[in-house]
């Protein structure tokens, strides 16, 4: 037992809060693999299923089996089918991967078929693989909603199973993400994973590793990790369907089975047997072992799993029965792990990989750089559900509530874990899919923001017969729209701050044309009012009676709340006007200034007050690529998933017409490029960033055939700066990560694709640098690149009229219909990035890199969460019954360390905490510092009766465990010196 | 115990001849049925599978699952999957029919599987219902070959489940089946059916039916029989497919799954259950009890069993939920048994029919009258495999064989079996599929013969030194090849006699052009030499040195045998060459003179000898019909199971060449119409009939669009026959049913297709009357008519080029591919008809339509088969070796009582033996009285050691046992009287 974590540089701790040690139920059967035949190429087949939560069809949709004209896939049946067949005979293998689903299966079961899933984990037959509620992309995912996913399947599979030890998943299986990131990578060895096993890699990488049986390898995940961030990886020869040929199934294939008996005139297990002898020859000298894994299913099979069953165990029988005519194959029942432990055993030495994946392109006109942006507005609403679902889940422990039902956490838990998903936050999925997304979203965020209110009000009460508040979220606030603040004389807003540290905002209030007052604890407070911009008054699907905002600065103590009361008066208000600008068009607050080119109306440079530099050659505008249809190259279409501009960006208008508004706490310069294009650039009072926020949309889109759709970017230019090519994106909004233009580091690119095999995922910064450095930090998970020096390039914004090819069969055409008129027009994305010009590290010494990443975290991963109630209390009766101010760690923690996760597991019988040491070694002279952080009396709940246990980052399983127990494989040196680094 | 058979007119007498009493396992609780409720619309939901025994797919393809490209069809996966979802729930129900399937899973089962689905039977779960090999076609099969295909299968589940009680079907399922016929009923009710249910009947029939409520009815089949062979019948109320939008097959349908989680987003349960009570209100007044039964299922469905079964479950749940909102609909599980107890229950007075249901229309344009003749030498192929299994079955029994393998009986068993399936013997299987039959049935073919062989061998050993005779089958004699008598010096013939009568026949041997003696017990005998007719040398499938025919009469005991013995001598022998004829081209024999018209060459008078009439003003000539491909008036086309013909028919040549030879045993007259079309008129020295051996084809063919293809038929011409539109053919072989031209007797015919809607199905005759009686025996099915009066139309053959939209997705466009060459050309087929005009009934008064059936069972059906051997011996030397006759009864038969069956079961253990009354009340004044069979001593097999059972037909089952059990139901009186006179 520990009592206080140590946390070395860029770390993640993890801590499960208990009153008593877990017991794992452990069985060691589980372990049992079929032996492998030395001297033999050993063929482990992996039966499995691919089962997206959600692509064609909404998760529901396949779990039951609806809409088969869809698609023919029941995933429900899926599993049945498995459990019965395998059940039949002990030789049989399987692996299941998407816990959403399996955990819609186990909730309809009985106990007997409860009983008999076990029983088969137990006897190693069926092996959970991964674990996590979806198979989650890997480019546009945040790390926070990783973790979080992972833990929620992990925990739902201990919950199933009791802890059973077989259970626990310990293998990474991300076969289908369109790319994969080194941050999942690192996640993965984290959470105690032997290995990973994917197939999609770019085209050239995958020949030039088929050339030099490097399909295996050993990733070397973080710099900083050493170790315990590396994990042994392996890509699949070509897909992770079955070998051309023998994919039995029933419903999606059309492979000849097996007859086996040679009385009938269709026997064919000679030609059955030969040609997969053939297929074993041609790939098992890729491998470096005499072990060769062949996946044996494909996306939704095994819906009657015996004819796959059947047909291997037909296969492996007569392909071994060739042994006594001289073939040296064999064929066995295997599982990852069961290959991985035989590939550990031939104990080689490996190359290590320490970049990432990223793009994927399966051809030289296809890279699947699109997804990293479409559906803009879907991947901002997941940003927002994890941002409330850390202050659900906080505000749970704090006021120690106890999970009854769904509703309470479950519902966003898994809402967010569906999010993740390859074909979800992708915006790779079918219209009707994303709707069902957003709405089981929007549905966990009202759950969730329920429990918020509940613990709120059992924190603040003073007074046991303090009237319940009915606090609500403003879900809309991003078009300034939120009923409790427009129609309401006297409200509160209580504001909950997620972050280990006090954090600062400031809040904007969607008002009608009225005087308000803002008071804190009684005392008034500075406010300002802001019109709000005609392009978000004309957005169609808006209905709001409000034409201002209302502006204050909230500051807010570490896991804390703060509450506002605001009045408002009996005297109106003209929504204010646009300053009389004098010809300069400059705003600026305590710490910086922003200025535009008159002419222009464009951003042109920023002055620092802190270092009184002035930078000039910046400037800012709005482009669009056409998208391609195709053309004599190739017939590729630009589409959901893929990025394919015909030519180069055309700029949408070179000289917007602007307005400059100006105040005491922010300044805003509002312009409009079109009908469809508008910006606001802003500065706060405090801040030292610039924020851009645009509004794109609708995007104008004519008929199909002559219009190839529109995919509209941004781009920063510092017309000084010499990057070399060179420019930085993060992993999964963690680490960052090397990027240089038409270049790869471990083979020669060849590139045809100049624009798009250049785009990056940006999930939350990129940025590039000389001595200067020139970030942008976005609001959700953009495509990003650097086309030519000292330029930043975003796409915001995609609406595209052709299929791409890849599956889903739409055009990625959104669009928003009127429920009145019927009439549709396409979708609308309004976003903020956080833009900073600076030099590499300020005068403390601190990276700009890594303030960028904090500032993401303050104002876009962990922002304070507002939560308005309407009041019939004056301010005085208000302060009587609650208390307005709340600080929910006893301590605050050390600056360089953030809690990641506070979340009650097991109903709340248990705590879950982990603690982020956040800067890497050279980030900040101080801040990369180790640092103590005090576990016990953290929070009540960390009371020293109260058992502390530390676990890996899955928190299934206890870190020593996992330590003592990975395989460990042996490198070609590259990186061995870190491996001395590693924390204890 | 009954020691000796009394035979009633027409009646089918069955024993068991066995060592020890019959036990059953018997098990009351698979009887259990779901309860109804009173006053409430009872659904009886019917789980099944339609299993074609052969179709797109082979037979073993469909086993397996082979070729899915073709069909996604696996059964034993339906099976495997049937069995476990059954044992899941206890209310699950389902049924399955064909036993050529259940036994191909059964043999590659555990005993765990088997067991598990014997519990399934035992509880009712599981019902086997109709339980033949294959689900048999009834326009096209012989009785005989039914009856067989019903044992094989009832023996073969006895067999599975050791006699099970439970397991025995007791309901016939004819659902496919494009007609049904009046025998096939009768056969049902005798084998101790409860009642028979189909889908398919003529859709104005159907109309009126559900309009008068009559679509239920107790079918009285056999005037003779009485209540025997009468059965309560019920027609669906379209097809046997699930109610449409409730197919919830994952391979095959589309239809919405029921999600019954009312958080889903896509929860569907009101919509689901209120359009199903809207079905079932739709139809529920059609019935005349509160019983409905609503087939669940279609071809092939229920590979993934789980598909069907949870979503039963749920709309069963959710709409019975309904009855306390005051729904009055009651869903339940159902078999077509409790369907049945339930409607008996109701006691209710039904209707009754007593005509057939031919032909089958589905629309006014679509009658399935092609099928008849379509594939006309695999249906001749056919009718020679029952010969060839009553041969191998009786000598088996005889000879006390053992059964040790599969080849011994089985394999010709089975493949009659295959054959009796209503996509096999019918024509209507692609063409890969016949040839798999064809395959198949040779296959038995050449294992039966085998065995008779040896049968043969054990039977004439003088002596224990007798060297084994390799006796062989020759296949080919339809084309004058045998290889042994074209090849061999000296060589014997042995000929089989499978009648309890004494059988003679004309044996016609191909050989070279050499002299032969051929001696009876070193008795030289009569012989005559035949030249074989030129159309035959050109067939060129043929590879025969043969260039006559040697012919001879043999006479051969009941149940016995002769052999001959043949020498070819040095002498070279012309072939005979055609008679220089008197101009009147007359052949004779010692009864009978037919004659040709010398100017016309075709048929034209006949004189019989017996009774000095001359019967003048007849002819016979063929034409064909132009395929419609579909015209103004509806998209038919004219294809494998449909006839539409595309106007009248043409003839071919109104003046065919002729040529005529003579001789003692037989004299020929060969007519060439066309290069394609050919025919011997033939006269046999003790015959009554004329022969007319017809040779069709290749029938020219062009290109598919251009040519719509064509049916070749023959007529028979009485001039002076009056005979008002009314003529006669055969109910599976058996009784004969009177046919109306333009005119059906259940309902007012609207008859759009004058041609095609006046064809009948054609198994062993047709008949037509006025004194005089006009009838052709048939060698196979064809379709019938006598479109005009006093003419009788065969169909012989078929060639088209489009398909008519049933399923089978080809043209009917045989072909036979040169080997060598490559080349294609369409099939030759050639048969036989015998054709017989006199009085209708002669001097001793036996009908004319009596005698027509005994010849055609003498010499089509139960025809002596001819056993091949070359040997060394001479003819001495084979003498002291080998007994050359044999009898396989001590005492020959009465004659009005034939042996339809005499087989050994269970290995050999017992022995089965059906007797016939082969004559109706009024065909003959002696032998359609009463006939006494001594049983005990009929062979050594039946000795008075031995216990002796009468069985039902189906020989599964105690004859008094299913008389005390059989369901009665009250008729509405019409053929009431009839019920007092049934056997005892």
């Amino acid at each position: 037992m520990r009592t206080s974590a140590t946390t070395l540089y860029f770390l993640l701790s993890v801590y499960l809060v208990r009153a008593n040690p877990i017991e794992t139920s452990y069985k060691a059967s589980c372990e049992v693999c079929h032996p492998t035949k030395e001297g033999y190429t050993n063929v482990h087949l992996i039966p499995h299923t691919h089962d997206d939560v959600g692509w064609l069809k909404t998760v529901d949709q396949y779990f039951y089996g609806q809409r088969p004209d869809i698609q023919k896939a029941a995933v429900q049946i899926i599993i049945d089918s498995v459990v019965d067949e395998l059940s039949k005979y002990p030789d049989r293998r399987f692996i299941y991967v998407e816990t959403a689903f399996l955990k819609q299966w186990w909730d309809i079961q009985s106990d007997e078929r409860r009983a008999k899933m076990r029983t088969l984990i137990e006897k190693g037959q069926l092996e959970l693989i991964s674990g996590a509620w979806s198979m989650h992309d890997e480019a546009v995912t945040h790390y926070h909603s990783i973790i979080d996913q992972f833990t929620l399947g992990f925990g739902t599979i201990d919950q199933m199973f009791d802890g059973l030890s077989c259970a626990k998943p310990k293998i990474g299986w991300q076969i289908d993400p369109f790319g994969h990131a080194r941050e999942t990578a690192s996640i993965l060895a984290q959470m105690g994973f032997d290995g990973l096993f994917f197939a999609r890699l770019d085209h050239q990488d995958r020949a030039r590793r088929i050339r030099d049986k490097e399909m295996e390898f050993v990733w070397r995940a973080s710099e900083s990790l050493g170790n315990a961030s590396s994990i042994f990886t392996q890509a699949f020869y070509k897909h992770y369907s079955a070998p051309s040929g023998y994919c039995f199934d029933l419903v999606h294939c059309n492979d000849q089975p097996i007859n086996e008996n040679p009385n009938s005139g269709d026997y064919n297990v000679p030609n059955r047997v030969n040609s997969f002898i053939e297929f074993v020859n041609s790939q098992k000298d890729t491998y470096q072992t005499e072990h060769m894994l062949v996946t044996m299913g494909d996306d939704f099979t095994y819906q009657q799993a015996a004819s796959w069953f059947d047909n291997i165990d037909r296969l492996i029988k007569h392909v071994n029965a060739e042994q006594k005519n001289g073939s040296m194959i064999n064929l066995l029942y295997s599982t990852p792990s069961c290959y991985l432990q035989a590939v550990h055993r031939a104990d080689k030495v490996w190359k290590t990989k320490s970049d990432d994946l990223f793009p994927y392109a399966d051809g030289d006109h296809s890279f699947w750089t699109g997804y990293y942006t479409s559906r803009p507005t879907l991947k901002y609403m997941e940003r927002r559900g994890n941002n409330l679902l850390q202050v659900c889940k906080q505000l749970s422990v704090l006021a120690e509530l106890k999970q009854e039902k769904w509703e309470d956490l479950d519902s966003l838990r898994e809402a967010m874990g569906v999010m993740q998903h390859h074909d979800a936050i992708t915006g790779t999925e079918k219209q009707h899919v994303a709707d069902d997304y957003a709405k089981m979203l929007h549905k966990g965020m009202l759950d969730c923001a329920a429990t918020a209110a509940k613990a709120i009000n059992k924190l603040s009460a003073k007074i046991t017969e303090a009237p319940t508040v009915n606090y609500e979220s403003c879900l809309l606030l991003n078009v300034s729209q939120c009923e409790i603040s427009e129609s309401n004389d006297r409200f509160v807003v209580t504001l909950y701050n997620p972050l280990a540290q006090e954090a600062s905002t400031y809040v904007r209030l969607p008002v009608q044309n009225f005087k308000y007052t803002v008071s804190q604890g009684s005392v008034p407070i500075a406010t300002q009012m802001l019109k709000i911009p005609d392009h978000v008054l004309r957005v169609p699907y808006r209905t709001s009676t409000a034409v201002q905002e209302l502006v204050f600065k909230a500051t807010i103590p570490p896991l804390g709340f703060q509450t506002f009361y605001v009045t408002k008066t009996a005297e109106e208000s003209a929504v204010p006007a646009p300053v009389e600008d004098d010809g300069k068009f400059t705003i600026q607050g305590n710490l910086i200034q922003a200025n535009v080119d008159p002419t222009t109306g464009l951003f042109e440079s920023l002055y620092s007050k802190q270092n009184g530099l002035n930078y000039t050659g910046l400037s800012q505008n709005f482009y669009y690529y056409l998208g391609s249809n195709g053309d004599m190259e190739s017939s590729q279409s630009s589409g959901a998933y893929i990025f394919r501009p015909n030519g180069n960006a055309t700029v949408i208008n070179a000289t917007p017409e602007i307005t400059t508004f100006k105040g005491e706490l922010v300044q805003e310069i509002h312009q409009k490029f079109s009908d469809w294009v508008s910006q606001i650039i802003r500065v706060y009072a405090d801040n030292e960033f610039v924020e851009f926020e645009w509004m794109i949309g609708p995007i104008p889109a004519q008929l199909r055939l002559v219009d190839p759709g529109k995919e509209v970017v941004t781009r920063y230019l510092a017309q000084d700066l010499v990057t070399n090519g060179v420019f930085y994106t993060d992993s999964n909004g963690r680490g960052s990560i090397e990027r240089k233009r038409d270049y790869r580091p471990t083979w020669d690119l060849d590139l045809k694709e100049e624009i798009a095999g250049n785009y990056f995922p940006v999930t939350t910064f990129i940025t590039t640098k000389n001595e200067t450095e020139m970030t942008v930090l976005t609001d959700r998970a953009q495509g990003g690149t650097s086309l030519q020096d000292g330029t930043l390039e975003l796409m915001l914004h995609r609406r595209l009229l052709h299929d791409d090819g890849r599956g889903v069969g739409e055009a990625l055409n959104e669009k928003y219909e009127d429920p009145n008129s019927g009439v549709s027009q396409g979708m609308i994305a309004r976003g903020r990035h956080l833009f900073s010009f600076a030099p590499i590290s300020d005068a403390l010494g601190t990276t700009a890199t890594a303030k960028a990443r904090r500032w993401s975290r303050d104002n876009m991963i962990l922002a304070p969460w507002a939560f308005f109630a309407p009041t019939d209390l004056s301010d005085a009766q208000w302060l009587e019954n609650y208390e307005v101010v709340y600080q929910g760690i006893n301590n605050k923690l050390p600056e360089n360390v953030n809690i990641l996760t506070l979340e009650p597991m097991k109903g709340g019988e248990e705590v879950l905490v982990r603690f982020e040491h956040f800067y890497e070694p050279n980030d900040d002279p101080a801040l990369s510092a180790n640092s103590l952080v005090p576990i016990y009396n953290l929070t009540k709940r960390f009371g020293t009766d109260k058992m502390i246990e530390e676990m890996s980052l899955g928190a299934n399983r206890r870190l020593a465990e996992v330590s003592s127990s990975r395989l460990q494989f042996r490198t070609d040196g590259a990186g061995a010196e870190k491996e001395r680094n590693i924390a204890p």
